[in-house]
């Protein structure tokens, strides 16, 4: 079991609709040692792959996106949901469902912020349904840039997203997949990779 | 100069209404090199300075303290904007006016985040009248923790914020600070710090 798979057990809760809380040290409280895991991880997991930009979505995914492209000296871009631009010239944009939220989001990036000729790294804390990722494809699409990969902190891999996605040639990659995950027994079973 | 003086002259817009635009190298995009040059400078004007958590508020705040996180080996709390729980028992929260976006925001820290023995470094992008450092002091606070200092990328000096910070004691330290900034003119000039 690897570190953030312990702490996913130690310090994680299961609520009820398959949610699983991790803000006391991912979320909304960050604790560096998991962060700088996390980051090193995907580092490992796409080495030799060439990436230019990391593409992430407010908010969770920012920390991550940030120390990765601290450590890979890339810049990290992320859409935003509020404050979309009346005026759509100048920027992409999609829509994003969260599963843990229950909302759809408009999310933007302004145009000048990708090229056609970028190699995009799509980052993520949460891979479940896979809206986040599909929004932030759409968005790349959008730009004519290609998509070098998806790294997510945790997959639930009981859902649908990893699987389509993967199935649909991207290489996805995730420091934790989970799958199983009980909110009765608050019990988890992480998949071995 | 330095580094992100240089950069906000080169690529910050100035708008009307004092409002300086830096999202195409660190609010919405994030240069490596940027932000860790901005972490880099807060941990130096901070040597010496007890602290044991670093707290912002997000979105902007979120990659300069992480950064700075990774680099001082703390964990980083952010205030949120959304989703403020409807029961109040286990959070503090407070209200900030945003200069840039025109809104009063409520914010909040989960209680758990924060206690009494903690240092608390204020992280942010921006101060101008300082009601986002407002909001944190209160929160800090509320916990009884003790305000270390407040940190920031870029302070608008013009502005009552950062002068009235240190006149009631805060240790207020700035990257960049502005002391004049022109729309129609777009000229900007730095404080000699």
């Amino acid at each position: 079991m690897n570190f953030i798979e312990k702490k996913i057990l130690s310090d994680g809760v299961i609520e009820p609709g398959h949610i699983l809380k991790i803000n006391n040290f991912l979320n909304q409280q960050i604790e560096p040692d998991v962060v700088n895991f996390i980051a090193q991880e995907l580092k490992k997991h796409f080495e030799g792959v060439e990436i230019t930009k990391i593409l992430t979505i407010e908010i969770s995914g920012i920390p991550i996106a940030t120390i990765l492209g601290h450590i890979l000296n890339l810049p990290v871009v992320f859409a935003r949901k509020q404050e979309v631009p009346q005026t759509t010239a100048d920027i992409y944009s999609s829509q994003a469902f969260s599963f843990t939220h229950k909302q759809q989001n408009k999310v933007y990036v302004p145009a000048s912020f990708l090229s056609s000729t970028d190699k995009i790294l799509i980052v993520d804390d949460f891979l479940a349904n896979g809206e986040a990722s599909r929004a932030l494809i759409d968005i790349v699409n959008q730009a004519g840039a290609t998509v070098a990969g998806i790294g997510v902190a945790v997959e639930k891999g009981f859902m649908k997203g990893g699987k389509e996605l993967r199935a649909e040639g991207y290489r996805v990659e995730s420091v934790a997949i989970i799958d199983e995950m009980d909110y009765e027994t608050q019990t988890i079973r992480f998949r071995e990779q």
